[in-house]
């Protein structure tokens, strides 16, 4: 298992495994077919050797997505406070040590709150409390143009999606000096909220502050969802799908803008459309 | 708040809450438009005064996506445990009181599985390791007709879905005397997850063997779908969307029929074929 250094000096491994697997079906007329599926596999993460928990994942970021989601589960503070993760999938494990442990895990993790994704996602401790104390400041803005260049850069990207389908992608985007948008990562997973998680991992290593990027997603933007676009503090969340009223309200409170159905030159704003710059007004 | 009597002889509340709500949004034109979401609300279990998990749900089915929870993280052994069960939106909450407790649920709550919807979803206990216990038996059989029937009646069926969108459908056919299906339980929600275990709730309240039963779903199927499938001892799992390789492993292990990609006439069979009666073979 190779060892790569990165910013901030986390050593971590480099993992991978078969993100997509080649099987024999059946069609309607009984025909014998190839077809291609996602793997899905657990990943147990032990924090200072305790376990934490096990995720279900499609492989492809494990030390993003274990990074992510002690930062989005509030189970590390910074970090710097992380040595190593070191992911195995001979055991289908991931040992986090930190360098010094500055939260109380039992008693975040005391309090079990399951919430929706498709699923019964996972949040430990009160982050639905800690909503109330998020607010994002008012701008940037993002062009017409910016929206519909950016889902079209999703469109035409090569994905896991178009060979096997079944997963979910999330990505971000930031500014460019010119004015535009430039993809900075893409994440799919099984898992939709493994997705953002790791989004957030990288961004985290990269010392990315969300307030310069844009989020997009193929998932529903429910309370989740939102919650952790809060608390990665990026203005703009973007979806192919839906918002659930939960997340929309959630949007309101801690002034996030979001686009719901972005397709095509299509797409619907739901929250803080003063982020929005039109260039052509048709009405 | 009803009061109503279900057999088994549960003591439930029939409570209820708005399911799709109206929002102002603007278009990609700046031009003011109504949408439609669904709403997202917490409702937090307590198994005799004891809190067990909060579960995010669209609320169509409060009562019995308790119980059907309660069943599938094998919290409850039988629904005749159950003395009664109250729901009460006002404080987004649901009591169940139980007859006798014959489960330790802090053993069982002790071990955290978060698993993949398109979110982490919540296993308690080592229900991946009961899956080793389970293999259904083989048969019973259905034909291509009643299969394309089946997704037929889901196309046609007024939804949710078709109002606002971002929501998760499962469903439950039946056999027929005259040898075709029909919809027994059609149950819309944010989960995927909740939708499941809904329907596991409404088929205990039944006393409905998942022998006999055609489960549909619009989510995919990864590793929590087809274990709740092979818990409820459902034969055939029917997808409009994709499998994952874990939840086709375990469909392997359980003898499940795995039926992908069901849409119009089209379906594609990921697991048990012999179920599948062939109508008229085109090669």
């Amino acid at each position: 298992m190779s060892v790569v250094a990165a910013k901030p000096n986390i050593q971590m491994s480099n993992a991978s495994v078969p993100l997509v697997h080649e099987v024999k079906i059946l069609d309607e007329a009984g025909r014998t077919k190839l077809a291609h599926i996602p793997g899905e596999r657990p990943l147990t993460i032990y924090l200072d050797k305790r376990e934490v928990v096990t995720l279900m994942t499609l492989g492809s970021a494990p030390e993003a997505l274990v990074l992510g989601y002690l930062r989005n589960q509030r189970l590390v503070e910074s970090p710097d406070d992380i040595e190593s993760i070191q992911v195995d999938w001979e055991t289908d494990s991931a040992a986090v040590k930190t360098r010094r442990s500055t939260v109380d895990i039992d008693a975040l993790t005391s309090k079990r709150v399951v919430t929706t994704g498709c699923g019964q996602g996972t949040m430990f401790g009160g982050l639905m409390e800690e909503m109330s104390e998020i607010r994002l400041p008012d701008g940037p803005q993002l062009s017409q143009e910016s929206i519909i260049a950016l889902v079209d850069d999703i469109r035409v990207h090569d994905t896991i999606y178009k060979k096997s389908g079944s997963v979910h992608a999330c990505a971000v985007f930031e500014r460019t000096p010119e004015g535009g948008v430039k993809l900075l990562y893409f994440i799919e997973d099984v898992g939709r909220h493994n997705a953002v998680d790791s989004i957030s991992g990288l961004m985290w290593l990269a010392n990315k502050p969300g307030k310069d990027l844009i989020f997009f997603t193929t998932g529903r933007l429910t309370s989740e969802m939102v919650i952790k676009g809060a608390q990665m503090g990026v203005p703009f969340l973007l979806t192919r799908s839906g918002v659930t009223l939960m997340g929309l309200e959630l949007a309101r409170k801690t002034n996030l803008t979001i686009l719901s159905r972005c397709s095509g030159k299509h797409f619907e704003i739901y929250n803080a459309p003063e982020r929005v710059v039109f260039n052509q007004k048709t009405q």
